[in-house]
């Protein structure tokens, strides 16, 4: 992918899936920015860093794609339809989402929908929020002393819902970092379940709302009051939680 | 973070964590390019995007760190002395990384020196391998209909090392899409140890070699046969191993 040969960045009739990083236009990469640049039709997302699209072309057709007024299901399934139609129009076609289209992104359904219709797909990564949100609040996700990985899932259905495949007991004992997107509507179910699974009360906790924005906040507390000092300080989505050693902490603190 | 301000880049006296992505030049961010090309001193990794130096100051100094020759505790302390001297003499410092600095980028250690020393730190979070490489190989980490996690841990040290500090067994029941880095040396232990906690021996599971890069090879075999497939293909390191559902993924598989 040699940006300076002169080539078009997306090629016409193809649908390029651009991950817009976690909200900082500077967190777009090179690539995912002459992808917004050189595109005939940006389909966009809410949390897509959308000062990028500052840098569109005059003539670009911006969709926002969060006002396409239907159901989840159906929404997603109009969007998929767009961004065939646009393609097979011959035009040059970026999906432009938050973060990375491979992390709760449903960049493998558009690519599949792409696929049934013969429509060429390509893949631009973008900077998670799952650890640049973290990164952002002075958290790396792993660190030498304080544990060897972590784990991103979305708290989107309630732990104890028939729908979630994750099993929320073993997370609890993995000794990973956990990262949780989506959230905070069910902060308190997910703290409880954890600990009734064995995951200390005392376990260092944060929210990170807006991270890498302006706007950003941060709570830390206790895996056992997160969800209250949360709630207390008004803290709502989009927001990043951390649960473990790291989340407390602070490269100052032995000054 | 106005990259169009006239602003420097860096500041005189700082040390910047870049992450430079998963090897493709094209995912570096915007800032952390910018930083690149206003830094006095670069210390560049092996696996950080090297082709990006090509777009420093032609009086920039430039150091690979990986040929610091002492053994590897030595090296990074030797790493985080010389960020603190160039930054001290007033320098505008960039840390040069693969991925993302804190994810196995010891980031947060060379925070914690800098810091120690008085040094401002500031974080480019970048794209991850962990993501970015099974991405170009075609796999979603998540998907929607496949799993609604993933966890990514360091394979450097065997399950049953005393210095692990993953609950391999917990990790094998968490529904996740795992993904390993650094396990080449280990994968037949690893593979061994999820099996014996439960993980089918058929879950899908694939590695992919130097991922994003023109260079790229990818082998998909079941858990049971990954270690074997990926020696017999002669695949090393640095390679990204991601097991579960979404490594079977193909989009095309219905056509």
């Amino acid at each position: 992918m040699d940006r300076d040969s002169g080539e078009d960045a997306v090629r016409a009739g193809e649908v390029v899936l651009v991950g817009g990083g976690p909200g900082d236009p500077g967190l777009l990469t090179v690539a995912g920015l002459a992808a917004i640049k050189d595109a005939d039709v940006i389909a966009a997302d809410r949390l897509a860093p959308l000062a990028a699209l500052a840098q569109a072309r005059p003539d670009a057709e911006i969709i926002d794609v969060g006002k396409i007024p239907r159901g989840p299901a159906a929404e997603q399934r109009s969007i998929e339809a767009l961004l065939i139609e646009r393609a097979q129009q011959g035009l040059k076609v970026v999906r432009f989402k938050g973060g990375d289209n491979f992390v709760f992104g449903r960049g493998g359904e558009e690519w599949q929908a792409c696929a049934a219709a013969g429509v060429p797909v390509r893949i631009i990564p973008g900077v998670t929020s799952a650890i640049a949100a973290p990164a952002a609040a002075g958290i790396p996700v792993t660190h030498r002393s304080l544990t060897q990985g972590f784990t991103v899932v979305t708290g989107h259905v309630r732990p104890d819902d028939p729908r979630s495949t994750v099993d929320w007991a073993a997370l609890a004992r993995t000794g990973t970092s956990l990262v949780i997107m989506m959230g905070m509507a069910h902060l308190p179910v997910i703290t409880e379940t954890l600990i009734n699974n064995g995951l200390a009360a005392d376990t260092p906790a944060a929210v990170i709302e807006d991270g890498t924005l302006s706007t950003m906040r941060i709570v830390r507390a206790p895996l056992a009051d997160i969800a209250a000092s949360t709630r207390a300080e008004g803290l709502g989505a989009p927001a990043t939680i951390v649960i473990g050693a790291v989340a407390a902490f602070d490269p100052y603190a032995d000054l």
